[in-house]
């Protein structure tokens, strides 16, 4: 449902750019959250699953799932827009208990105007055996930081 | 706009069962999250705040919100359920950026039937100086766990 | 949870605003709604029913609910930003069927900066023995028309 | 992002369950929709474009496209269940003003289990030149009628 406009010179450089933003977000470091690539303007940001980031089943909590749409949409819009900003509102809905070894979210841009970007995401989560499955999707609006 | 439906007895009974599970969360833990209260239905939940809960402007990461709200829409969905619940579903708005000291969110039934309950949700950060900001709104679907 | 910032003059100016925007709109007057108020930044749209309004159970259509709550929040931001406003996103969580003789939509602002309203929103329904029960709860974005 | 889940004669069954169903719906009628197929489990709603859809701009009422998200999201998440089923909630963004002569919605399930199927929706305008411009997205999740 995106359209690529980058090309791979250009992607190159929003890559370092938006590398540079995700390596000074704190937060981001402190979950383990690393940001994979962007490729036809496709973010992806994983996460290796470890205790800390559960809930009370044993299952991913929500809040980490959340975390990181919100990230990607930041990104997605952030790069669609060209320049830094952030999630102005999002919408995210649970598809399942995620359970697993590493969490992968992309997010794309949809509609991309002057000053914001409407984006959609999905999250997945890997298990042990390497099966991918859905668990999330979300949807938001990213404007620039002026 | 939630109306009480708890006694004195009923609200310490739920609390213990909410903290109960609260303290179960390990990522609830790792943020540094407590469950304040639960007072006529409504959920609070504080976290205080820590440079590893920032993004790259030295503001509360939007992560951390959402966490938040998803987490106290979870407990107030719950508690209005009368058990173990989870947040099928919800979407937050961000209203400013957000930088102080502690975040308090406050959760609380809208609606709520057999096996769902709608609920809302505050998130407020408090300055250094103990000034009190609205930061995000968000609401959300709460069900029961079978 | 909102704010009064109107004086009585001010919103008597408002109304008068607001009103010839919704006269204006033929969706509106196509349905059959009206714009009853706006008092303390609450604005209240209603909705007589009739059977053109209803789905296939006798209840009302769910994308009547959503055009009220999409218009009141329009109206309300628009209110709040003191001029001609559009609703960029909002999310709608529909409580229970509605059925009876009419529907009234409150809406108000939360948080307004420059350019952009957060706006929240109910939806009751009068039942023809004059009871009126929460049908709808919405939140939204909106944003000046420049 | 959907799977095809269903035969060609299903799929026949299918159509003829939805649009009996669709044709008991008054205010679908009124606004003139039409239920115009269903393949692969995404639903296909159109409605043709007249002045009393619009608001006092001259674009399509905001409330006009969250109807068809609200109906083609419980048309997609009914199909996706196998049964009779309603929205129980949605979130729409808007993306850019509506003129034209044509809407076209389309749904489809992105995960289902026995009892809800969370769904995604793209509303498109045709132009009286024929061209077409996605102009909302919105995901919601729909439940049985029990």
């Amino acid at each position: 449902m995106s359209t690529c406009r980058y090309s791979r010179l250009m992607t190159d450089d929003i890559l370092a750019f938006a590398q540079r933003i995700f390596d000074n977000q704190p937060f981001s470091r402190y979950l383990g959250a690393r940001l994979e690539g962007v490729e036809d303007g496709v973010v992806r940001i994983q996460l290796a699953l470890r205790p800390e980031l559960l809930q009370q089943h044993g299952f991913v909590h929500g809040g980490v799932l959340s975390y990181l749409a919100d990230n990607a949409l930041t990104f997605a819009g952030g790069i669609a827009l060209g320049g830094e900003a952030l999630t102005s509102e999002f919408k995210i809905n649970y598809l399942r208990p995620a359970r697993g070894v590493l969490l992968t979210t992309r997010a794309w841009p949809i509609s991309t105007s002057r000053r914001q970007s409407v984006c959609t995401c999905e999250v997945s989560c890997t298990s042990e055996d390497g099966e991918s499955t859905i668990v999330a999707i979300a949807q938001g609006t990213i404007v620039t930081v002026s």
